[in-house]
């Protein structure tokens, strides 16, 4: 799109990419469950990691098909889960209506504050120079945040430091359950490496880890008292403010070598 | 907290400031409405400028009175409303259940996607030179940032680019939010200045600029495309990427002066 771009003191003419950012609305056997600000892209991917962390599916097999729908105003994804599932799903939506969303907005009251249940891996041993290795390769892999400078990354990287994914999004909950839904998709080991994500790491996204059951998560940001509390709680290791020769641990040392 | 820092090949022992993220419950006339995962400082503000920007309320003398009350897990925000809009805001509530948050999160169609009425002021000027100023104070008036670097501030600034107000918060939308209430208890005019915001641009912070009634947003980070087209709907001034010497604008470029 045509902006106007002032520097030196003066204006001049150009031209920008956007981060698009459009309403899906995820539908779960043909009842709408929520919008969520998403950049239209990986949608399947979305739909998968978006049940897996809200609670919806344990796993990728409940999830039968997938289907991406435009409407006049948005996006819908329509979402088949497993028969029982679906009765389960609808049953809990009833009960517990408001809860929906990013995991936090839609609750009412304190007590139905999300918690996942502990399932990583304490054997997890993630060499330091694989960190810095996933930091590098990251820089170079966010095509969209390269030319929007407004989408947040998050991505799977090995043991050695090798990503393996990587999904971009304007909102930094979107781009984690992105990387989640791929990760169900292919049947990639929780346990054979690490979360890298560029944005801030607040307590939904060690949820998210907790959920994925990966055992350790390296932010490129600043983490809240929250995010380390809930990281304690699952014995994840919280790694932030993360750079490529330097990385502060918050919690979890005890995975890092050198 | 203490910490390992990372640096130089060598793990050193340190300390660091976390941004506190609490689970916050905002209570209308006893009855909870949604739970916020807000930086616990300025939470009166937060009761008012959430109340003004979910549409809960028109205007600041609509709220009566707000209490914060520490519980068990976190704090509750008790707003006692004008009687007439309480009964207005239950009687939405039940409604539209689900409707909550961060003003998408709870949305389960796509119809409901809220959108502000556009009130802000045709007549405004801004010196660009006053945008480079103000830009200038906000970075040295981020105290929370300075020490955590997790948190987002939202300010306002008049037209001469002094900063009448800085508000902090873990999240974008509580930030803007917080600085809004400010504003609202404080009787700021909305016609006699601009918002300047660390955060990207999504289209929630537009919206949230038209309810305030404000006419120009200055965003340090990119806008995304729904955030520009609502700005044009709105006929707000947007201006993005913003540096003490450069700026892109998106919109609404006449109101802006050399």
């Amino acid at each position: 799109m045509s902006v106007v771009d002032y520097a030196q003191m003066a204006f001049r003419e150009g031209t920008r990419a956007l981060a698009v950012e459009a309403p899906v609305n995820l539908v779960y056997g043909s009842v709408p469950h929520a919008v969520m600000m998403t950049t239209p892209g990986d949608l399947e991917d979305f739909a998968y990691g978006f049940s897996l962390t809200e609670g919806i599916v344990e796993d990728a097999s409940e999830i039968r098909d997938v289907q991406v729908e435009e409407v006049e105003d948005g996006l819908r994804l329509l979402v088949e889960l497993a028969p029982g599932r679906l009765r389960e799903h609808l049953a809990r939506k009833r009960a517990i209506s408001g809860r929906t969303g990013c995991g936090v907005c839609g609750i009412e009251d304190l007590d139905s504050l999300p918690r996942a249940e502990t399932r990583q891996s304490l054997s997890l041993r993630v060499p330091v120079a694989s960190i810095a290795k996933a930091l590098g390769a990251l820089d170079s892999a966010q095509t969209l945040g390269a030319t929007t400078r407004a989408v947040h990354a998050a991505a799977w990287a090995l043991l050695d430091g090798t990503l393996l994914a990587v999904r971009e999004d304007v909102g930094r909950h979107n781009a984690l359950d992105k990387l989640i839904g791929a990760m169900m998709r292919a049947g990639t080991d929780p346990a054979e490496g690490f979360l890298v994500i560029t944005s801030r790491c607040s307590f939904e996204m060690v949820e998210k880890t907790a959920r994925l059951g990966a055992g350790m998560v390296v932010a490129i940001s600043a983490p809240t008292s929250l995010a380390l509390e809930r990281a304690n709680d699952h014995g994840i290791t919280l790694c932030a403010i993360a750079r490529s020769d330097s990385l502060t641990v918050f919690t979890g040392g005890e995975r890092l070598v050198r």
